[in-house]
């Protein structure tokens, strides 16, 4: 397997500075993660974009998009906000012959009993395993975004109704 | 998706108990892995065996493979030492219209940097995008276990040659 | 020993709330230190504020201060942000009969590898080892107020010139 | 302060070899607990044996003395297993002039919620506020080691009846 991963932010690349009494997206996690997990596949990584998910325009999401289209990789991992995944999600329907997985975290990947290095293993198990498409990890499970919210209430991922 | 466990020791579950000054084969840490990262799919657990995967026996595979063929999920994962992971995949080659990943780590799921959360992660993820058949998922990658060795001196799993 | 603790707020006890996508002061982390250290002493805890030290005010400060004198233990451990810290240690000079300690850390105790745990052990270590006086524990070392300071670009505490 | 730190191994050294599915005494894990807190005092550091304190001997002993009696530093953290560090501070009684300060753990430090890092801390805090003498840091509290024993069935340091 050769893996592509974009980061473009959200909770799981957040960090706190102290001296400035902030918490900022900080440098991608996921390098962190694989290396801690000593992967032996193969992959690549860009850091497209810096944001909380709640902040990204359509103009960033054809960006993401731009930048999955023109890599060759066939398996994509995108890091993602939890708010608008969904809404990314769908914005990447209809790419040709690669297999997109979005994932991300509710507490940052820097904090003890982060979700972040069991989503990120989701993903990159769900990303080897399954045909073209886009889908969405978290929580465990693997979802097509066309069904798929975030139930802000209860801070999970769940299914909805059938797709159209 | 409906997830059964199957625990049967190995490193994972591996703890250290200073008034013996020992190292033992402890509870199932998945169940704790599982917790910390909020999964919201439903799972069972059963705790088969708790030993190294080198003292396993043909009639402790034999044990695994009827638990399996036994349980109603068609979604199984197997917590399992490395040594002899892919012996144990092997024998339980052949079980009709169940999808079945076995995992482990490299350290005890209790030490601070372990690879067992990532590689529980990865085994989610495949198990349930995968058809039916027998999988292992280890350094982030999901091996066909005709295919795949433990590398004992760099401490990885490997692809051999081609599957017979 | 008997210990009396007081948090403040600070650092120490920054959580992140995804929910709400902000970073805020928490419960008390040091329970939570305590509990994991085992510790076999007795001690008392009150959660007298909760606030940034860069808010404290002069009336939090004596609040902080009546709370010190009226509590009947003569050993005090006070958890409190770092950009003050200081300057509340000086405002607490001069109680007599008890030996005071401030500490807190320049990563959320929440945090993987934060300063947390070690600054509250060095704080402890001390509290029971020091006469009557205040005292700042940070980085390792214990300095008295009169002759230290936070240094920002740094991030690190120091110990400035003589006391006057 | 300019600290002078002695390793012995014991428990809080203990790491994990998958290859040999041992446990074993390893490197020194003060040192990445010195880092990890931005510690700003001097140290060095001296690892001058690597066993379970059960397997120290006498020579052992006066080994360890020998290193104490002969460095410059007046302050000494001495890392140790928990079965016999009171045996051992005891042996190193009436060393003039230096304030020495034995610590360990119950857990590895590489586990999660070890009490490695809390009781470092306590010696740290310890070490450099005590008058010259043989102290035991267990459990948050400075123990004489005259009056304190390791108590197995609780693991857990306690105080025991006056000095002679």
């Amino acid at each position: 397997m050769k893996l592509h991963v974009i980061t473009t932010g959200g909770t799981i690349d957040k960090v706190y500075f102290d001296a400035k009494s902030e918490y900022e997206v900080g440098e991608p996690q996921v390098l962190e993660i694989f290396r801690d997990a000593h992967v032996s596949f193969d992959f690549s990584l860009e850091s497209v974009l810096r944001k909380d998910s709640l902040e990204l325009t359509d103009a960033d999401r054809q960006l993401i998009r731009a930048h999955i289209e023109g890599c060759a990789s066939e398996r994509i991992l995108v890091t993602h906000g939890t708010d608008t995944m969904v809404e990314t999600a769908l914005a990447l329907a209809g790419i040709a012959g690669k297999t997109i997985v979005l994932t991300g975290s509710m507490q940052p990947a820097r904090f003890k009993g982060s979700d972040a290095v069991f989503n990120i293993g989701v993903a990159v198990g769900a990303v080897q395993s399954l045909p073209p498409g886009v889908y969405v990890a978290m929580n465990g499970r693997v979802f097509d975004p066309r069904r798929a919210r975030k139930n802000r209430e209860r801070n999970c991922f769940e299914e909805t109704g059938s797709a159209s």
